[in-house]
C-alpha cells in the first residue's frame, strides 16, 4: 500500500447549482489535507484488484470524525476549506453554523472505488465499505462518530455498518435503502443500454449524455417539471422540441465533461448490486426518506426501518426535488442531522 | 379521394398479452368491412399532405356508431369478427356481453395518420381529428354515438370534440388530458433521442427498441415491477443484468418488429404537440383517470374536468398497471362505459 499526497486538483461543481446558504459560513481557517493511496482489495464480484483511494479530511486534529458520502457523482471534496477553496458537492450541508462544522468535527470524504474509471469490473457497495475500512486504518481513525450517507452513500453506509460495526457509532442514511427497487433498477439498466448503444458506434459521449438525461428524470419529480417546463413545445426544422430539452441537454453535457464512461457504468451497476439484510445492522441508524423520491420509494425506507428494529428510526421529508432533495433542502436536512448527531452527552 | 377495399392483412397482437375475458364472447356473426382511402389534409404543422386512412367498421348496418381509438400503437382492428378473426387490440373491451358489442353497435376503428410511416412531418392531434371527420364523410356517418378514446385516442377525441362538435354525441376520454404533462413530454423527448442515437449509425432498430423499453417504464408502475422483478441481479460476462431486463428486451423486440421508426417518432411527437382548451369542449365528456398513471397524472385529469365545467365528469381507477390500465382492467373499464353510454332513454 503506498501513500501519496497529491496537490489540489480542480474539481468541477456538482450538477446542482451551488447557492451558498446564508447559514453556511466558509471554514477558511480549517485545516484540510488530501491524499491518494493504492490498496489491494478482494472485490465481491471482481476478485483481487488494486484500487486507488482518494480522500480528503478537513478539521482539527483529534476531533471526532464524520464520514460524508454522496451520490455516485460525489467525491472526496465535500466542502470548501482553506487548502482547497473550490466549492464542494455538499457545501450547503457542511460548514460554519451547520451540524457538520469542520471547525469542530473532522469531515472525511473519499472518491468511490471505480470513480476514476480504472476498475472495469462489477463493484459492490460491500467493496466500497471495505475500502472505507482500509482508509480509516491508513488515517489512524479507530471509529467514526458518524457515517452520513446520501443516495449511493447511504447504501455504502449500510454496508459499512454490516461489515465494520465496531468502526462507526452512528449511521445516517438519506435517500437509500437495503436494496435497489426493481423499477429503479430497470430504469438504470436502460440508462446503461443507452451507453451501450452509443458505444456500438463510438458515440460513447452521446450515449452517456442520454443516460444522464434519463437519470435526471429519476432524480427529480413531475411537480418540478410542471413548475419549470410548462411551455408548449416548439416545432423547428421539422422536429418537435419540448420545453425541458434545453435543460436536459445541458445536464447531459455537464455530466459527460466530468465523468469517465466506465466509472459511471460500474457505479450505476453497483447501485443495483446493493442488497443487505437490515437485521444485520446493529449500529444506531437514522433513515431519512423523501416522499416522492422516484428511485427510493417511501415503502422501501419503511421496510428498511422495520428491518432495523430497535436500531432504526425514520424521518420523512416531502420535497418537489424527489431523490435530489438532499442537495436542495439543505436547511431541513441540517435540522435533521442536528437532532440525530447532537444527542445530550455525546461528544460535540 | 380514392376508396380501396383491401383484403384482411395480418395484424400483430398488441403488446399486452391478450387473454380473452370470460365475459367477452367472440362476435363471429358480426359483419365487418375494411378499407383504405387517400385524403388530402392541411396538417397543422406539416402543410398540405396526402395521407392514407385505413378503417374497419364492424356491426349491423344502421346501428349507432362508436369510434374506438387507442394508444399510438393501436390500429383499426379493434376486436375479432367474422371477416377478420385475428385478435384486436381491444378484444377484451369490445364484444358480446360488453357495453360495446358489435351485435348492437357499429364499432369503428382507424389507423392513425402517420402510423404507416409515410408522413414524415409533425402530426398534431388536430390532424387526426380532421382525418376522422373525413372518414365519417366517406362512410356516410353523420354523427358518432360515442367517441371512446384511450391514451392517444383520448387526446384525439378531445380534439374531435373541439373541432367537430356536431359529429359526436358523447366522448369518453381514458388516460388522456388536455395537454401533455411536461415531465411525460421530457420522458418521450428522451425516447426520441434514443432513436436519434441509433440513427446516427444505422442502428435504428436498437434505438427504437431502447425507446420502447423506456416507454414501458412510463406505461407501468413501480408496484408492478416490485411484484414481478424483485429477484437480485445477475452478474454474467462481467456485466450486471437486473431482473426486468429480459422482459424489457422482449417488449422492445416485439415493438420494433411491427413499428416503422418514422411512424413512432411522429406519433410520439404528436402526443407532445397536443394542447386543447377544455372550455372549448361542449360535448358531454367522461374523463377516466388512473391513480398512479405516470404519464397522465391525476392532477391533470382533474384540471381537465374542471375546465370542462358542466360538460365534464370524472371517474378514477386505482390500478397497479398505471397508464396501461385500460388494457388490463377491462372489466372495470367496461363497467364505467356501461354507466356512461347506456343512459335511460338513449338508443341502445
Amino acid at each position: 500500500m503506498s501513500f501519496v499526497d497529491l496537490p489540489a486538483r480542480s474539481l468541477p461543481p456538482h450538477d446542482a447549482v451551488v447557492v451558498a446558504s446564508p447559514h453556511v459560513a466558509p471554514t477558511a481557517t480549517v485545516e484540510a489535507r488530501r491524499g491518494t493511496f493504492d490498496a489491494t482489495l478482494t472485490l465481491r464480484h471482481g476478485g483481487l484488484q488494486t484500487v486507488r483511494i482518494a480522500w480528503e479530511l478537513a478539521g482539527p486534529a483529534g476531533a471526532p470524525v464524520a464520514l460524508v458520502a454522496g451520490g455516485i457523482s460525489a467525491h472526496r471534496h465535500v466542502a470548501a476549506n482553506a487548502q482547497f477553496p473550490e466549492a464542494g458537492w455538499a457545501g450547503d450541508l457542511v460548514g460554519g453554523g451547520r451540524t457538520l462544522d469542520p471547525a469542530h468535527t473532522r469531515v472525511l470524504g473519499f472518491d468511490y472505488v471505480g470513480a476514476d474509471g480504472r476498475v472495469d469490473v462489477p463493484i459492490d457497495t460491500a467493496d466500497q465499505a471495505d475500502a472505507v475500512a482500509v482508509l480509516l486504518d491508513l488515517l489512524g481513525i479507530a471509529r467514526l462518530q458518524a457515517f452520513v450517507g446520501y443516495s449511493y452513500g447511504a447504501l455504502v453506509g449500510l454496508q459499512f455498518a454490516v461489515r465494520h460495526p465496531a468502526r462507526v457509532a452512528q449511521l445516517v442514511a438519506v435517500s437509500g435503502a437495503h436494496r435497489a427497487h426493481p423499477y429503479a433498477a430497470a430504469w438504470r439498466a436502460l440508462q446503461r443500454k443507452a451507453v451501450a448503444l452509443g458505444q456500438l458506434q463510438c458515440a460513447d459521449v452521446q450515449g452517456l449524455s442520454l443516460a444522464r438525461q434519463f437519470a435526471m428524470l429519476s432524480y427529480r419529480t413531475p411537480e418540478e417539471f410542471e413548475e419549470r417546463f410548462d411551455a408548449p413545445p416548439e416545432v423547428s426544422n421539422g422536429r418537435v422540441r419540448v420545453a425541458a430539452e434545453d435543460y436536459l441537454d445541458a445536464a447531459g453535457a455537464r455530466f459527460v465533461a466530468r465523468t469517465p464512461v466506465n466509472a459511471w457504468l460500474r457505479l450505476s451497476e453497483s447501485i443495483d448490486l446493493h442488497r443487505i439484510d437490515p437485521a444485520q445492522v446493529q449500529v444506531p441508524t437514522l433513515v431519512v426518506a423523501v416522499e416522492g423520491d422516484r428511485l427510493v420509494p417511501l415503502s422501501d425506507s419503511v421496510a428498511l426501518v422495520e428491518g432495523l428494529g430497535p436500531h432504526g428510526q425514520l424521518r420523512v421529508l416531502r420535497s418537489p426535488y424527489g431523490h435530489d432533495a438532499f442537495l436542495k433542502e439543505t436547511d431541513r436536512i441540517d435540522g435533521i442531522l442536528a437532532g440525530a448527531l447532537r444527542q445530550p452527552g455525546d461528544p460535540a
